[in-house]
């Protein structure tokens, strides 16, 4: 769905391995409303695949479930920008099985880009990964829930993205909204 | 707490008068987690006053006891972060109650700036706005919920947003999505 020549776009929300608010590393809960909301987010930058990664598998029926009645239920007819919005979506258990996926589907390995709201010595820039998009290839943009991905995800990275910088020091933003503004300032065409 | 010489940004979200899905004007309802998100994405972005406009009165009492939780209540101690963020959340009547809340607590009138999926002749882009909010004042950003404002709010405005261009068409982002990216794009400092 993207232009000829540029990079594809998937993107994990990542459930596990999550910090909690006192710092230990958990598998935190699906949002129902992060399912929707960030699909339609992903929709609209035409992400290739949006894959919501948790181990737990009552959480995993549940996406299969919301996925399941918008794609194909009474929710396909009632709204079908919803189910445009959720036919990328996919469950799966880790961030390693999001990897093979792609590897699977479309024959090369995706470079992975983690999001933090901290800043890391090797964090970069949102104009200088536009520019490494440009060159092509699969990218795999990671968004933990929680309090941030547990830091072994960032330090394997290929990349880590500068966290967004608010106007006064408050750095609290929710998971869609953060996914919104990044995925706006690298895929964004509006000057 | 915007800087020094640049304008004073204000925003509404609008439960009326806005458009249901058969395109009647109705008075929709509150989100609660609208409340949560947009709070905390206005912070962020250091927006002087986040109001919530509904004319119904057990709405209004939803939002002041959500506000009063968590700036006075339990939630304050819990999480400090969610007071902060709820502090500058007002609930008012209608968009002209917001107008005028603003001239008296600044002397000075804001001029209204109206978001929207759909282009009209007089919209403008964000470099056009952002060198308008340059130029200082106060400015009173309207976001809609359903399914958009009632055309006369748009048609009475001093300014009128760009819709966010999706890459393929497909054009419903959460409200909650477009407000971080519009103030993304109109009031962050990074490159």
């Amino acid at each position: 769905m993207s232009e000829e020549g540029s990079a594809k776009i998937h993107l994990a929300l990542v459930h596990f391995p999550v910090y909690n608010k006192t710092g230990e590393v958990v598998a935190s809960s699906v949002t129902t409303l992060d399912v929707h909301d960030i699909s339609r987010i992903c929709r609209t930058f035409a992400v290739e695949n949006f894959y919501v990664s948790t181990p737990l598998q009552t959480q995993k029926e549940l996406v299969a479930r919301i996925i399941g009645h918008w794609v194909d239920g009474y929710g396909a007819e009632y709204n079908p920008t919803r189910k445009e919005a959720l036919l990328s979506c996919k469950v799966i258990d880790t961030v390693d099985e999001a990897a093979k996926d792609i590897e699977k589907r479309y024959g090369i390995a995706p470079q992975i880009v983690v999001t933090d709201a901290k800043n890391f010595p090797q964090s970069v820039g949102y104009k200088e990964m536009r520019s490494e998009f440009q060159k092509g290839g699969h990218f795999l943009l990671l968004f933990g829930t929680g309090w941030g991905l547990e830091k072994n995800l960032a330090n394997s990275a290929d990349y880590i993205l500068n966290p967004i910088d608010g106007l006064d020091g408050f750095n609290h933003l929710p998971v869609r909204a953060a996914i919104a503004i990044i995925l706006d300032r690298l895929l964004s065409k509006t000057e």
